[in-house]
């Protein structure tokens, strides 16, 4: 290891400099305010959580977890996701709470980033769950709250992807009989390597038509037309309940006035692997990654011992500000009171009366600036209070 | 190690349900408010700071730090402080720019706990940096500021005990000469043992008039008469120095109309052993520990290859809300609205409308829901749009 210069930050650690940070703060606010107004409540939960518990619940990939022992040999994490510590909430302290139980966090989560790629290993996400319901409603709600709030953030092209694991699952295991098999074919969806997937299918044991219902499956995106298409593809229970979920959630969307932006794709594959139903990712015009995604998980709070049905989204902050790039707010510096010792009473109380009014004051002694010119140049009004009284308030 | 509970939290980590989400939201806010006002840029730093550079300025003890490693074999650590990383991107990003310098944090440090005593091991704080201005008016904005904080929040009864380290190190050294002795003696006032320090000054080989000089320093409490006092106690140029900040800090302070909030401890000895000049601890009535500290901090720059003086506070937000604990604002949920599917879009149109006017509103799908005479008791109105057309809007 070469010596550390002393402005150094860890790998894939960033700092927020005040543009940046106003710009999230006003995110932030439009948001949970939005989802305040649709009766989600706050809370909190610590950074760190044993490993053996919401660690491994997180489903995120051991090598991605920020790792360390407590003074007692456990294994702690910081925390990955924000899903997994809010379902051991709702399992405990809250298990015999109201429900559907509708909870909205705002906080920072960590993945280790394995080399540079500018990638952050630390981001802030805000969320909703809605627990304890398992209807199509539910999904709906979530969708179209994720949509309410990016709408909120000043987000103005947007789509939501919307597909169902129950869906993938059954086709794959249908066509391909075996859990590890559909392992191989799942990861690929999860990858998006089509290329991969094609040759797969193509050197598989299988009748011509079976084939072509495993490529059939990357074909079905688009409008709710896809859905009828799918039907063709498989013949199990949970396959055409998967298709119905589907079918009611775009009707309810629709009655959200959603239609625009929404689109179906049934092979949508998420990462966590705690999803067992509708999954869905939300894009913003010019940007590669996803902003948001969420879904199902209804066998998430099984492992806290209390199983209940769920659902949920999580936005991204730093992707939100990266859509937004263009819109930076100037944080405003109003006014700048430079004076000097013997006036600083006239001073403070030009300054307690324009904070009253609103306005963003800064005092400053003129002995503890070096250069006052290249001080004062950031504001929009300076005034002077300096030297005998008579002179006082030049701009 | 005995096996795990699923709900368990590790040694010191907390969750912040609704209600107290809500309360420190309020603070948060107020208090962002105010130092925005004063003109103070919010920023915010990563939760992982490298050991070597960060992690030992940070001047908090090695067993209080929570450690890891990264991949190149770089020890990290969760931010013990505020203040160094605020020094990192003082002497790198913001090197160049406007001074002085005025930023403002909020955002969790960590601190991990050996034993089970109900201490916090990561708790919120909110403070202030006023980097590269060596007055004593930025001393004195700094404390008028976090007194202007915790009004802001509405704490009624609070008060600033202010001290001065230079002071302390003066009075220590020209009695008892080298710096070994005058650690342990340093020591004994940061544990407030006063017991202890007695015992020790009557070990000592020292003349009466010198032992006297020391215990002399326990009594240093009160009103600015103890400056007077102070003055007969020490003789050398730094002693006299600290003294001279102290009297011209006091008067500005009565000019911010803060008399009757401040008191003078020159005994006072921070656990931050950056600390170089003023010192101050915010008291509530009521409360053992402090909710707030901060002070001149000349030197942490310097760490940094930046040296220029600093001044600042931070107010822990865990011991504000325990401050004001009786008034927990109850989280209102206003509104909720049943129904069933067949009338979702009568529910949706009033949902919108209502949110619109500022109430919180839960739509929920009566199918969703298991109990719903228990699920609607929270709620201050409920409308039920369920059924036929006709017997909608029943509370």
């Amino acid at each position: 290891m070469s010596k550390l210069f002393m402005f150094e930050k860890p790998l894939g650690m960033r700092d927020t400099l005040p543009e940046l940070f106003e710009l999230k703060r006003k995110l932030r606010n439009a948001i949970g305010l939005e989802v305040t107004r649709w009766g989600y409540e706050q809370i909190a939960t610590p950074t760190l959580e044993f490993y053996e518990t919401v660690g491994q619940s997180s489903a995120i990939l051991d090598q991605q977890l920020f790792k360390l022992l407590d003074q007692e040999g456990n294994t702690l994490v910081l925390r990955p996701d924000m899903t997994a510590p809010i379902a051991r909430i709702a399992a405990s302290t809250l298990r015999s709470g109201q429900r559907p139980l509708r909870l909205t966090y705002d906080a920072p989560v960590f993945r280790a980033q394995q080399r540079e790629g500018g990638r952050p290993a630390e981001f802030e996400q805000i969320g909703c769950e809605l627990i304890g319901d398992g209807s199509s409603s539910a999904d709906a709600e979530i969708i179209a709250l994720m949509a309410a709030s990016m709408k909120e953030a000043g987000l103005s092209g947007y789509q939501v992807a919307i597909g169902h694991i129950g869906f993938v699952n059954a086709l794959l295991s249908e066509v391909l009989g075996n859990e590890e098999r559909t392992a191989v074919f799942r990861r690929y969806l999860y990858e998006k390597n089509y290329v991969g997937f094609r040759k797969a299918v193509n050197d598989l044991p299988l009748s011509g038509i079976d084939k072509q219902r495993l490529t059939g499956l990357l074909k079905l995106k688009g409008t709710s037309d896809v859905l009828s298409e799918a039907d063709t593809l498989v013949s199990s229970p949970e396959g055409k309940a998967a298709l119905k979920e589907l079918r009611d959630l775009v009707g309810i969307l629709e009655q959200y006035g959603l239609n625009n932006q929404i689109t179906l794709d049934l092979n949508l594959v998420m990462h966590m692997s705690y999803y067992t139903g509708v999954v869905f990712e939300a894009y913003s015009q010019g940007l590669g990654s996803p902003v948001g995604s969420g879904g199902r998980y209804d066998s998430l709070l099984d492992q806290f011992e209390h199983p209940e049905p769920a659902t949920g989204f999580g936005l991204r902050l730093d992707r939100l500000t990266e859509a937004l790039g263009t819109k930076t707010p100037q944080v405003s510096q109003d006014l700048c009171i430079v004076y000097s010792a013997n006036r600083r009473i006239e001073a403070l109380d030009t300054a307690v009366k324009e904070r009253g009014n609103g306005r963003r004051v800064v005092m400053q002694d003129v002995a503890g600036v070096k250069d006052v010119d290249a001080f004062t140049e950031g504001f929009q009004d300076v005034v002077y209070v300096i030297g005998s009284q008579g002179n006082g308030g030049a701009r």
